[in-house]
């Protein structure tokens, strides 16, 4: 396959800041009269985004048919009850409001409430999807992305599996980012949301292909604004500023713009998907922990000079530095930021988990996900059970 | 207005690459069957376009009717003309391949084949649009970014008046960007080009509002990869790294997505617009020599740390210095690049331009277009003409 040679197509309609939410009615009403309104909590009835729908409802003659049964890491069982009651009401179209979870849900629900089979057949891909209902999201987190990207990731505790289904008809059509619903998400949310953006732009920069430079160069702000702004929403939750950075960095991270010259599978995300699939941890948290082991096993000639540009342009380190003592510095500094400034758990075992389901999960991602363990640099089975011992 | 408000819509969907090619028919066919096909040159019938277009218009069955008449610094009546011959023979889609002045002409004719109202009419804004014909493009030089934004140029020469008619429906639907394709423009085209693109990211950074950081970062990356690769494909045209990236760096210099967040007028290519009206000289070449004159004349309290950022991210200057220090290498380095690496011309006199003009252009600027002079710094007529003498 040719090197630079992608197709770019991102037709995600964005209305960023709070004035832009008069827009929500008419949208709604572009796109259906009948709708399935996910949220996943009761603050949505005090942040006032409840009554903007309903309002909206009125004014545009759509009728509303809500659904509040998603969870973090969503499940399958519950999704598929958003599918039977979204076939039963004959709705046209989603509105999705809440974070990751909720919007990944109403994506697996658009595409299986046009078939007729088990949602989690249509995940595995044993059922083809044949497009989806068109779905609008109103983001209530930074973190995910998943207001402007393909894919939704759901969960079966049957099977201990955690998988994403991605489809182009899943994007959302009509986006509403307004900094001003995150001021109150809570600090531990907020750490979460930002190593998660954190790590989707460094996994996307990690990538064994040889990237454009253009886009490694908009990786390397995305990672400096978010390592800047992180803190300041932690600490300081209404500041609109961080908000907005944070709120408008979290899309980029994921929406395929920076990934599309560079093909290969991620890594750290995969492995954090197997251990909150057994361990139901938060992704975010999960992210936390694995990311500086993760990033000091792939030091080598190879990734010695992405450590380089990522310490000057995204950590602000010193370029008569040598190599080595960047990349080492870059991983304090995540370390730093996770640990200390957001004060996440650093070990696995504090949160009970044990290497009891280590050489399984090493297994699945080595033999099941064979892929999994292709991004950046491939590791065997005995390389992931040694990282996921480092975590613990 | 609030601070961080804005609609993101930037529906193109580009297809990157040699191979992508192949799906130039399929796309052309999904907006019409009869094509009103302009291009600049025949220079198309020896890179192989000419041939692609005709060979998918037999296997998709569209008509083509072709255009020919479009010059750089594009003339209304020339515009007028492919405007006519698309009425008459009821094209229903446009397809335009070549550079800015192709591309901005086949916008201006997409608005215009709707109305019954002459085209310079409708440019001043004189005839409301009313929609657009569908226009794809294949861009054959990396400059003006026209191939993924909405805008388009054109010129009166009667009046001596450049002027952009802007409108969402002239947004390409679908945009080939294939590198190879520019391997063949010529060394000054690749120069002008490159500070073209440039020129708009450096626009945009020096913006009187407060920007937000995300798009900051960007833009100092994509000024970063441009003055690093201008010079590469300036020496050696076939350097597929180089002109890719130069590739995908015009539109997104210039496609709306860094500029949300600042809604200021832009300085340098307005005054630029009135030199060329009265000049006609290249747009790149004009922006070269105005480019460092302009920077100098708005290094302020204001403006130094912007410079400082651009300085460190952007032009890797050593964080060590001054902010004084700084702007002035920033400027140095652009004059290098112009000057020297390219060995564009430094001075208007010794393109044959005198002062005789000046006060005209200037009292232009400050009265008929007075928003012009509200880009970053606002200017007096004085000030302007002060400029102007500095360039000769």
């Amino acid at each position: 396959m040719q090197k630079y040679s992608f197709v770019y197509d991102i037709k995600t309609k964005v209305y960023f800041g709070a004035e832009q939410m008069i827009h929500l009615g008419e949208e709604v009403a572009n796109y259906g009269n009948k709708v399935l309104f996910l949220y996943d909590g009761d603050y949505i009835k005090k942040n006032g985004i409840y009554d903007l729908v309903i309002d909206a409802s009125r004014k545009y003659n759509f009728e509303i048919v809500e659904f509040t049964s998603i969870k973090p890491n969503p499940r399958h069982t519950d999704v598929q009850a958003g599918v039977d009651l979204c076939k039963k009401e004959h709705c046209n179209v989603i509105l999705a409001v809440g974070g990751g979870s909720t919007i990944d849900s109403a994506k697996v629900i658009s595409s299986c409430a046009l078939l007729d089979a088990p949602v989690w057949d249509v995940v595995i891909g044993k059922v083809p999807t044949q497009g989806s209902l068109p779905l609008l999201t109103i983001s209530t987190i930074s973190a995910t992305g998943s207001e402007m990207n393909t894919g939704g990731v759901i969960s079966n505790l049957d099977t201990k599996d955690k998988q994403s289904l991605r489809r182009p008809s899943q994007r959302p059509r009509v986006t509403f980012l307004n900094p001003e619903y995150t001021f109150t998400v809570p600090k531990y949310q907020t750490a979460c949301g930002t190593v998660d953006i954190l790590c989707h732009a460094i996994e996307t920069y990690f990538s064994d292909d040889e990237p454009m430079m253009l886009t490694d160069t908009f990786l390397e702000g995305l990672i400096r604004t978010v390592v800047h702004y992180g803190p300041i929403a932690y600490k300081d939750p209404q500041n609109e500023e961080a908000r907005a950075n944070l709120m408008w960095s979290a899309p980029w991270a994921i929406n395929d713009f920076l990934r599309y010259d560079k093909r290969k599978t991620w890594s750290m995300h995969p492995f954090e998907h197997e251990l909150s699939a057994f361990f139901d941890i938060t992704h975010g948290l999960g992210l936390a922990i694995l990311m500086p082991r993760y990033l000091r096993h792939v030091i080598d000639e190879k990734s010695l000079p992405r450590f380089r540009n990522l310490g000057i342009y995204a950590f602000d380190l010193d370029r008569n530095l040598e190599d080595q003592e960047i990349a080492e510095k870059v991983i304090k500094k995540i370390e730093n930021l996770c640990y200390e400034t957001f004060g996440l758990e650093s070990h696995l075992s504090n949160l009970g988990i044990t290497e009891e389901h280590f050489e399984e999960i090493a297994e699945k991602l080595a033999t099941d996900h064979g892929f999994y363990t292709a991004g950046y640099r491939k590791m065997s089975k005995d390389e992931l059970i040694e990282l996921f011992n480092e975590c613990l």
